[in-house]
Formats: structure tokens, C-alpha cells, sequence
């Protein structure tokens, strides 16, 4: 930490936080410049947080040095990314791009297995579909719950494809454990500590989503949070951040999958699906989500978009799928990777 | 609803639009325009939503016409105020104004008591005090739990004053329900449906934080999903949203006090001290938000902030809280209010 | 500043650091810790920034320890605020509130000479209203230009009250120099740092206003383009930030007041017409600015907003100006200040 | 233009509406719905927007229908995209792809002359370079002026680059005009509609970069400043958006990209580099922006950017430009486009 003074702060207010900080046992630099004096607080960061320096008299500002992630940090596996096996298939680590597709929702044991063949023919990782649906209205439709998961294990079952669906509420922790392959933690949740904590002990992979308006500092710390609890696979999701800018419906931060491939271990997916909310934005993202470095996508897909029950103006077209991911990957396969 | 079509959009794509629009029953009625045709869609947003005319071809956008939240619209409940009895205390209907306050946690019996007395001899309506708090870094310090909230009982017994206390977790519910007076909802638990579920069925007052990303539509719409439980106590509250400035820690939006008075029944209350991060900043914005017509507020108050263990820099010194009553006081009473 | 290197790096690495800024003149302290090692450069910032050592190998982050701004800091003015006389009227230093009112833009000299008269019976302290007006869209009005100029000083005339417009292009300054009292940057253009120093060379108190993506540290920059030119006078203007929020047409940010009190001399007006876009809403924000302790408030009354030519949704009208006058100034009195 | 009435809403207010609009000429359509009126203006939307509709009693919103830029629309072009040619490179249409490179800032002739061999070499398509610089504070480093241009044109003349460079103020257009061959409008300058005009007036092809909180709609109008004035030769630049995230310098929409092939015939270039502000991140988001579609990139080179005097952190080093380029132009080439 560097404590920053005010410029008419005084030798005792100086006094006063060298003092506080040196109960904490950290190492304490006192620097005295033109106008302010700055304290340099080298050791542990938890604790200088927790004194509150901040409103100590002569204070202007604390600002952080080290990242307040642990477990995610690149530092702790000197640099080496993380590399996970999801049913065979090989996540992290730089040569493969995992291509997650599958429904928005779980509408019937039709539709789920129709799309789960489509997808599964053009070439794609793992089937993604939900049966537990966030919805910001209370009146809209919220899945299928139980009968939507068998639904999807039925069609990993016929096709081979892991499920990735999202665990929304910790009551559900057991029946999504029983038939999911990945367990999705959606973006409106991502600081739901309970609920991280309980997906942590599931024994499964974690799908982690970018919240609409959490920095990565925080997706990082939300990442430990399951990671203390055991798991070592954890798949972070960028699906786009709110913004001024209403054109698409989330701004999808491309950015940030090279800045977390500096900062992380962990795999970095992109959603170019929810960002967009219009289908003709959909191949152009996604190309650019595997030049940018990601390491997969997940996308929505619908025999018949206009007759789905949620999202259908973002989801491809099934017939579509085949040409989006001969360009997807063709982009992916420039960085050296092929299809997970 | 309303749906715009392309400029070059074909009468037959028109047709499709209109007559899938028709399936639903709602009245149809086509706008030829000089550049573009409009469609309006009158009756049943809902099941208009439900359609995904966005993907349709030849439509540009679909803009909704009605507000998308229900149970707390003013005009269900005909433009008159939701008032309240909280234990005595008058919330709501513009007579009064609520000043909640406390400390952010229980960290033990002698500074929650010794708050509680401060609070209480100064005017304060109720008691704030987290017993079980969110923490963005999982290494930091969480509360006591069920043992704070004996804690904040007892200060209650000595007090008089009603207890506000958050609901982080659905396996909380049942301790929350034996000792809070009111039940907190977090920002970050805001869109945490099943929490939302869980707080509108115990049949307490509900203070609804709003996300520190979401809109007042969706504010009203996360009220929708308390009040459908049957609960009818909610109170709204605005406690900064995050936005690209970091001189204060959030940007405390106080032109939604007023928005929500026009479009709500429901009362709202401002949190200052999350939005400021700093406490010389909290009394002005808390006699700014009596001003612009807030029913209340939720403050936080030490007896010694350094020595707090969580957000010290923003908490009050009991000490100076007599004045701040004062203060703040004056400017809700030329809006006609007085202490609840 | 404040260098942080990165965990992994060399002694070679944090040498060339320090032998980089070496080359400065200031003063470097080396503090390792047990992580990372820090790099504390007292000194002049200036130097140390253009040295762009966020670049060179082992550096993670440069952390500025100064505030960027020099001559709007209350530093400078030994935490004295700057108080002005402006055609009789004192603004700034607490004792007064400016209320400058009038149309958004000078439609014919019968509206204007009108609105001039009404603000005037109420109390205003200073007229506004736009000559040469700032629009989104090529194809809308743009202001009577000189002409207007001509109806604003008669107003000033017959009212006694100073003049307040906008300097929207340095080919008008000569024309707003002979008319105007006190030259108002819009938000569009207070980052344009050529008009600033126009503005700065006109002899005039300027009213800058906050651009709409603008942190406060880049107002106070930009207040340092007009100060240097000379000008002492500069008030600061917060008109609504840019937010993904919808409901009101800017977020109007309050906490800014309080936080530019602690940070500059200069005085501090409130602008709640633009951010609200709705006159139901500018009363309850005017009164919030009043008590959140703003030095005035610039807010558009027409005479008939519903036939204005700009912005008529959120003019008051001029027949509900002296209540909101009474309301506005109710507040502003319990800080212990007087109309202007 | 649609006019949503408040549920409350009587009939004398509606017909007090669609009187309103009658004097305008617009077609009226009023649509009784069950809760709420809706009233559909079809017809001249500028005149319907100065009827101020918004502030009547019984309006709850106006919702516009049509796109409110005009000259920008890729309507007015009926879908065929605008192509350039720049000194006999051809920018848009999609079958190339501009590379536009350079120092941020002219330092030294010795400096510019190198930088335009090297990215000559490497295959860019034209040569960026800042003679007249924005800053921030005013105390920093502002470019060399019309020496700086001078050095461009020296540097024109031996490479054969054409010339890409900042207009930040008006008196400089003639210089401007005399050296450069393509004018930039600065992100802070977007709404500089006075110094838009100016650019426009000058006969050459201007980049309009997008403003850092601009929306889409607003940065198509802001064309459309440039276009009335006779050019037709306006370049798109998306260069990043201001948001809560700070991680990157500011956040790259590159959903914009896409959205602006379907709205606008005019080509879309991308700025990697301000966005990034860590030339770590700017050769794989250059990557995803040739992937996303767009007609070109300007991206900032410097033989030794740790010597810097602008922005040398983000600057790509001249020697690892060639690979740069091989990767960026392997990902344009995908989508069928090679190096203009």
C-alpha cells in the first residue's frame, strides 16, 4: 500500500499513520516530497486495508500496489496457464479453442436434442442450454428446472457433448451436480458469494460470467472465491459490460481477454452472443473473440430463432452453425489453435 | 410494443410481422411511413416480448411502449404512496423521514450497544448493522454471523429501535426472520432472484438496494419479484451506481429519487456513506437527499472509526452525529417532514 | 509517482527504472517487498510521466502520487475560496447563491425581454440564454448568433442583470467579449482546449462546464487552460455525467459538490435542467444542489416551453418561477447563504 | 415518432397531442391501448422534435422512430458501401484493408523519417503522425506545430505514405490543408461542430474519431456535420469508450464495428492503441478488429518508445512491426481483403 498525505498534512498526522501501520508489522518507507508526503507500506495487504487508513486525519489517499486476487493470479502458477480435460476435451493452455453451443433454453426434448446434433455435426466442443433462466421480469418464462437438465443429459448422452448450465440458486446445487459436465455461474450472480461457494464444491468445472458492471479486478476475486473452495477449474466468461451505449445491448470487452491472459492462469471465454443481442453481430464478434486470443466461445443456436421462448434475435440459425464455424475457426487455427 | 421496420423492408415481411403480432390477440395497427413503416403492437407486452420480432426479417427495433415492472407502477396503486408501520415508526406518504443508522458491521456487543444508544439519544429512527456481510475479496472479514444478530436484538430490547440487517445467503432466511425488524437486500444480491423470493416470504419490511449497474426499470422490476411474494413492504434504496468517475467511490444518482416518486408507490430511502466512500462528503449528500425529497436514509456511524473493521473512512463519528441530525433534519422539514 | 514493478522482476529490471528516473533530478526510493517492489519518485510528476515508464520491461503499473491539476487546486489559494464580483453580485465564499435562469436559447427579443422581467422579479441574480447554440444534429436551430447578443445585452439593460452565454467558436469571440458578462463553456467543448485559452484571453469571468464523460480531475485541468491565460475568475459547472442509466437524460452527480470544495478554490455551480430533461424533476434536484452546498444553480425558465425551440421539456415555466425560487433559496438559506 | 401517454392520460390531453402534431403535417395515428395511448406521428421527425412534446401534459415519452442521421445512413446509399482512394490506396468496399502508421507525436525529423522507412517497409498503407497534440494538462508537451508538418510532408515525399494528421483548432486549417493528406478530428473534438465544419470545408478526406462517450447515433451525426459541407470522404474511427473499467485505458467497442456496416456506408477504421494504453494488448486487439470487420487500423510505432515524448507505453516498437503486420493482414485476409 501507498499512503499518500495531504499536502498541509502535519509531522505528527504523519507521525500517526507510521505509527498505526507499524502495528500491522509491515515494512514502512516514509517519503517526504515538494508538496506531499507519501508512506510506502510493504507486507501484508489485508491487514493495512483493514486499518482504514483512508480516514485518518492528514490522509488524502490510499492506493493499493499488490492485486487483491491471490488464487487467480498468474503469479501463483509462475506464469503457466491453466489447462483443464472437460470430457476429453482439452481447455486452457494455447492450442485449442473450445466452441460451446447450444439453446438459450431447454424448451422441449425436441428442440434441445435437434440442436445438440446440429451443433454437434458443424464441429462444437461441448452443448451449452438452460433449465433454471435468470429473468429480470418475475412474469417471464424461467425453464424447465429438473426435466430441462435430463433433457440435456439425454443429449450429451446421444451426441457425446459436455453440458454447460447454469447453477442460479445453491437448492439446486445437488440436481445440477448430478447432470452437469460444467456448472455456469450467470453474470447477475457473479458476486453471489453464497452461491460461488457452492459451486466450488460441486467437483466440477465452473463457468464463471463477467457481472454487467464488475471490473476484473473483481471477476479475479469472484474466481477466488470458488478456487478456495478446492476447484482448480475455473473458465472465466466475457459476455459484455454495460455502458453508455445502447446500439448493442451489452459492450463486449474484447480487451480484456489479453489483459487477463497477462494478469490470470485461468482460461478466458468469450460470450459474443448476450453482448450482441442481434444475430447479424454475432459471426463478426466471434471471429474477433478468437483473433483477440480467447480461448473458446459460447454461443446461442435455435433450429428456428423466431419460435424460441428466450433470446431468439441473438441466437444463429442451426443452419447457419456450419459456415460460422469454418470462419470462427479459421481465425482460432492462425493462433495455433484447432477445435477442442 | 412497437415495431419499427427497415426502409427496405418488403410488404411481405410486413404481412409476416403483423400476422405473427395477430397470433397473440393484441390490436395491430400498420403506420406506412415515408422512409419507414412502424407496427403497433397494443395489449399484452408479455406475450409481444415472447415473440423475438427483433430477429425477424425486415424489422429494425422493437421498442416497448408500457414500463416493464407491475407491482410497484404508481399506477396500481393510483399515484398515492405505500406508507408503513415499522415498528412504530412511519415509513413512506411524505410526512416523515426515516434516519436508519449504525454501524456497517457487529464487530462486538460494546461498540454495537454503545452506536445504539448514540444513534438512538441523537433522533434516529432505526438501527443498521450487518451480522453477515459481503466481501468482494474472499480473505477478508465477514461478520459474525447469527451471534451479531443476538447482538443487534439486544441493542433493540435497550433501544426501542427497529433493526435493519442484510439477508446474504437463502440459509440465513430463518435466523434473519427471528431477529431483523427489516431484511436488506444487497446491490450485489439485487438480481439474485431466488434471494429476492426467499426475503419477499418472511413476512417483514424489505429495504431493496439498488445494483450498483442497474437501471430503475430493473429496480422496479427486482420489487416485483418481493412484492409477488405477498409482501407489501418494500422500500426502495439508492446507494450509487458505478459509473467512469472514481473521485467518490460510486456516483450517488439523486435525480432517482424524484424519477421514482412519478413512477412508484413505493418509499426511498438513500444510502450516502457507500457512495461517498469518505465521510466528509456524507453530510452534504445526506442533506442533499432530503431535499430532493428521499424518505429517508441509511447512514453509517462508529464511535471510532479507525478503528472500525469495515469501511471505516466512510462511517460518522458518533461524536459529531447530534449535528448531522440536526443538519439534515432542517432541509426534510421544509419538505414538510419530520423524524420517524 | 509510483512505480510498481511487476513480482517477476530483475534487480537489472528495477535498475534500469531507477537509473531512468535518476536522469530527472528526483528523488527514488527503492522499497521492496515481499512480492513486488515499489518505486517512489518524489519530485517533479511532469518529468517523471513523460519518462513513460509504464513501457519498459519489469514495470507494471506507474501510479501518480500528485494530483494532476496545479492552479484550480485549493492548495494554491491555501484552502481560500475564490470569491468574484460579477456586475454587483458576489459568487463564491459561502455566503451567496448565484441563481442564474432564462431561457435556453434567444428565440425574439419579446421572449426574451419577457423571461428577463420574470427571473428578474424573482430574484435571479444573472441571466442566461444562448446566442450560438451547441446541436447534436446539423439540421437543427442553432441560435439568432449576433443577433441574439443584441437581445441579451438590451435584457441586461432594462433588468440590471449580468449576461451569462455560451463562446461556442473562437471566430465569435469578439462578439461575446463586447455582450456577455460572463462567457459559459459547453460540455461539448471543455475539453476543445483552443476555445479554452480564447475564453482565458477575454478579460470575463468563464463558467466551465463538465463535459459528460469528464472525471473531475480533467475539469480542474481544463480550469487550469483558462486560469493560465490570466483569468482569476472560473466558476466550475456539474451538469449531468453520461451513465448507463436512461431514466433521467444525464446523471446528475452531486457528490461531485462536496468533493470539488475539498479540491479547488473555485466556486461551484449546479446545472439540473440538462441532467434532468424533465421540469418535474428540476426542482427537487435545484433544491438538492442548494443543500449539498453549491455556490448557484444555471437552470432554463421560458415563458411557454411548450412552444420553445429547444429543450421546452425541461424549461420551468416562468409563471411557477418564484415558488421554486422561494423552495430553492429555503434551502440554500440553512447553509447560511443569500441569493446573489 | 411515437408518443406514449400516461395511463391516466384524459381525452383532452390526447387531443390536445395529436392537434399539436396536426400543425406539422405529419400523419396521425392514435392507438387506444389498455392501459396506456400511444400516438404515432409518421412524417418529418426534426419537426415533430421541436414540438417539444415531451413536456405536455399527459406525455410520458416521445420514442423516436427513424434514425435521426441523415447523410451518414447507409439508406441514402442504398446499401453499397463508400470507397476512397487516398494517394492510390483505396480505403472501404471491403476488399482492403488500411494500415495506417506512425509516431504519436512529431519529435525530430531524425525520428519521423525513421519510423515512416520502417513502417513503409513493413507494408502500411499510409503514415499517422501528430503535429499539433491535445493534452490534458496544459502544462505538457503540445507537438511542433507546422514544423511538425513540414517533417510529415518531408517524410510523404520519400516514402510515398500518405499523410494522416490531427485539426485541433481552426487557425491551423490552412496548414493543415496545405501538408496533409487525410484531416483527423480528434475523440475530443467530436462535438467540435465549429471545427467539424472547418474540416469538412477543406477538400480532403477526414478520419472522425468517435468520442470517447459518444454514442453510435451521435457519432453518425457528427459525420453528417462534415458531410453537409460537400465532403464525402469521411473515415469512421473507433478508438475506445470511457467506462467503470479501468483495467485498459479505455474500453474498445468492437461491436461497433459491425453495427456500423449495417447503418453507415462509410468505412470504419479502429485505434488499437489508445484503447489498449500497453502495447502488450495492441497486436491481438488489432487482430480482432481486422477479424470484426473493419476497412483499416491506426496504430501508433516508435523506433524506441521508452524514449518517447507521447504516449510511449502504447506504441508498438519499429521492430517488431513486420510481424505485426504478418499477423494482422493473415486475419484481414480471412474476409478477403490484402493491404491497401
Amino acid at each position: 500500500m501507498m499512503i499518500v498525505m495531504t499536502p498541509g498534512a502535519s509531522e505528527a498526522e504523519i507521525e500517526a499513520v507510521r505509527a498505526k501501520l507499524e502495528t500491522t508489522g509491515v515494512h514502512v518507507a516514509v517519503m517526504p516530497g515538494e508538496l506531499t508526503t507519501a508512506i510506502g507500506a510493504i507486507g501484508d495487504p489485508e491487514g493495512v486495508r483493514q486499518l482504514s487508513l483512508e480516514g485518518m486525519a492528514g490522509v488524502d489517499r490510499v492506493v493499493p500496489i499488490s492485486r487483491p486476487y491471490k488464487l487467480a493470479s498468474s503469479e501463483l502458477s509462475h506464469h503457466e496457464p491453466s489447462v483443464f480435460d472437460i470430457g476429453g476435451r482439452t481447455v486452457g493452455g494455447g492450442s485449442t479453442f473450445a466452441l460451446i453451443a447450444g439453446p438459450c433454453t431447454v424448451e422441449t426434448r425436441e428442440q434441445t436434442l435437434g440442436v445438440a446434433r446440429a451443433v454437434k455435426a458443424a464441429g462444437a466442443s461441448m452443448l451449452r442450454g438452460g433449465a433454471f433462466k435468470p429473468r429480470t421480469s418475475p412474469f417471464a418464462f424461467s425453464g424447465l428446472g429438473v426435466e430441462g437438465l435430463k433433457i440435456l443429459a439425454e443429449a450429451r448422452e446421444e451426441t457425446g457433448l459436455p453440458v454447460v448450465t447454469e447453477l442460479l440458486n445453491g437448492q439446486h446445487a445437488d440436481a445440477i451436480a448430478e447432470y452437469a459436465d460444467v456448472v455456469q455461474i450467470g453474470a447477475r450472480n457473479m458476486q453471489n458469494y453464497a452461491l460461488l461457494e457452492v459451486a466450488g464444491k460441486l467437483g466440477k468445472p465452473v463457468l464463471l460470467k463477467r457481472g454487467l458492471s464488475s471490473s476484473l479486478d473483481e471477476l479475479l476475486m469472484a474466481a477466488d472465491y470458488i478456487l478456495k473452495e478446492g476447484t482448480e477449474e475455473v473458465m472465466l466468461c466475457e459476455r459484455g459490460i454495460r455502458t453508455f451505449e445502447t446500439a448493442t445491448r451489452f459492450t463486449l470487452d474484447l480487451g480484456a481477454v489479453p489483459w487477463l491472459k497477462l494478469h490470470t492462469h485461468l482460461p478466458v471465454i468469450v460470450d459474443p452472443s448476450h453482448a450482441a443481442g442481434d444475430r447479424r453481430l454475432v459471426q463478426p464478434m466471434s471471429a474477433a473473440a478468437a483473433a483477440v486470443g480467447a480461448d473458446g466461445i459460447i454461443v446461442e443456436v435455435h433450429e428456428d430463432p423466431e419460435a424460441a421462448l428466450c433470446d431468439g434475435p441473438q441466437a444463429l440459425w442451426a443452419s447457419d452453425f456450419p459456415q460460422y464455424v469454418a470462419d470462427v475457426s479459421a481465425h482460432a487455427k492462425l493462433l495455433g489453435r484447432v477445435l477442442a
